[in-house]
């Protein structure tokens, strides 16, 4: 990235991270914190090391997803919490897909946890959290005007390309990728590209073996352990490659 | 239907219809009860004349439907409250079209009631009284193999055909289709046939200079006059034609 670059005000701030604008043109730094929360920031705690964690998770996987030829905001690692990407103007749609049953859709399909998927599936949600983050239909979304049919078009495809390139790569490191949620934006050239973070927040991951949870389910359903998992999917995928 | 045909057993009992085998092959009787209920079953009661109502109202739609190219299930009056209809392999999905927001659409939208859409929107939801008939997508469909993208695609475009003919119909009734459910059937040839009924429990009506709720929400949302309602929309579509 040549010289440093200056991180100046903040622009952002969500409910994992903050957003800072650079006096790099059209560079932002993302800002991992601590804070995680469940069930429309109901539920509210601190994680160690998982602002840490996610950056390191995320940096990695970007790269592997921009070799595989898919476009991310991701530019560098700027500090042990801060990634530098480009700036988007997000798409306040939610990309989900999954592989394996869990969370509301086996709710909604009256699916057993962890029954596999005929073959991978998306869903898409209102990124809204007044709403409570509504899952949606392509309907919905010309209604809202979210994005065009065409931005859809290419959301579903890349997802479903993300998902074969990190199913694969956990599937080495001896992780079952149950299912994940992807944020996109548009670019000042108009492209979509990939943004947000892909880290345990965002994914759901399971050891092959055990299917012990390695997520943010186990700080959603109280099952302990909660640091450590961000920790171990940190190691899996720094050290196994 | 020449001689008249003999209703031999039930096949099939619903929360508001009741199914029986007749004396013809592939003909089926479809008589429509008095209950009605709400909320997954949790609110019941009887309204008044409503059996006869929504015979006579789904009579007459199924009628113009077929004149308009599209084909259902309808095949005579039988009774007050029958009707004579072919034999469908149902397929549990919903089918619900939207002209203006009221329900869950209102709801999951963030949309005042009332708020005309910018064109009609389609919706497809897992008939299913165990899960609470929830909301899924063409992938969910897929998974269940509820049916496959080609009969899922001629449903679609069935439904938006369907409105079209009946907000114009309604509308010449002072009536405001606001939104309403379909459900669909394969018959032996293998053809998707539209079935079930349409009434004021399967629709919204409002009517159009006072707004007043002329369907199932008086009975769901304890608004009065609930049996008048049905009269009233029976009256409309038998008399003004």
């Amino acid at each position: 990235m040549g010289r440093e670059m200056e991180k100046l005000r903040k622009i952002y701030e969500g409910k994992a991270k903050i957003i800072f604008e650079t006096d790099r043109p059209g560079l932002v730094i993302q800002h991992f914190k601590e804070e995680a929360t469940a069930f429309d920031g109901k539920k509210k705690a601190e994680i160690e090391g998982k602002g840490v964690a996610n950056t390191q998770i995320s940096a990695v996987l970007f790269k592997l997803l921009e070799e595989k030829g898919i476009k991310t905001h991701f530019r560098a690692l700027v500090s042990p919490n801060e990634l530098a990407t480009i700036h988007l103007k997000m798409i306040p749609v939610e990309v989900v897909v999954r592989n394996v049953a869990a969370g509301s859709l086996a709710k909604r399909l009256g699916y057993a946890e962890g029954r596999t998927l005929k073959r991978p599936l998306v869903e898409f949600y209102f990124k809204n959290d007044e709403l409570g983050d509504p899952i949606i239909n392509e309907d919905h979304i010309a209604e809202l005007k979210l994005a065009t049919p065409a931005q859809l078009k290419e959301m579903r495809e890349t997802a479903l390309k993300v998902n074969q390139v990190l199913r694969e790569f956990f599937g080495a490191r001896g992780l079952e990728l149950v299912d994940f949620k992807l944020e996109f934006g548009v670019a000042s050239s108009g492209e979509i590209i990939l943004g947000d973070e892909i880290s345990p927040d965002t994914c759901r991951f399971w050891d092959k073996e055990s299917r012990k949870k390695l997520d943010k389910d186990r700080f959603r359903h109280d099952l302990g352990e909660v640091e450590e998992a961000y920790q171990e999917v940190l190691k899996r995928v720094t050290t196994q490659d």
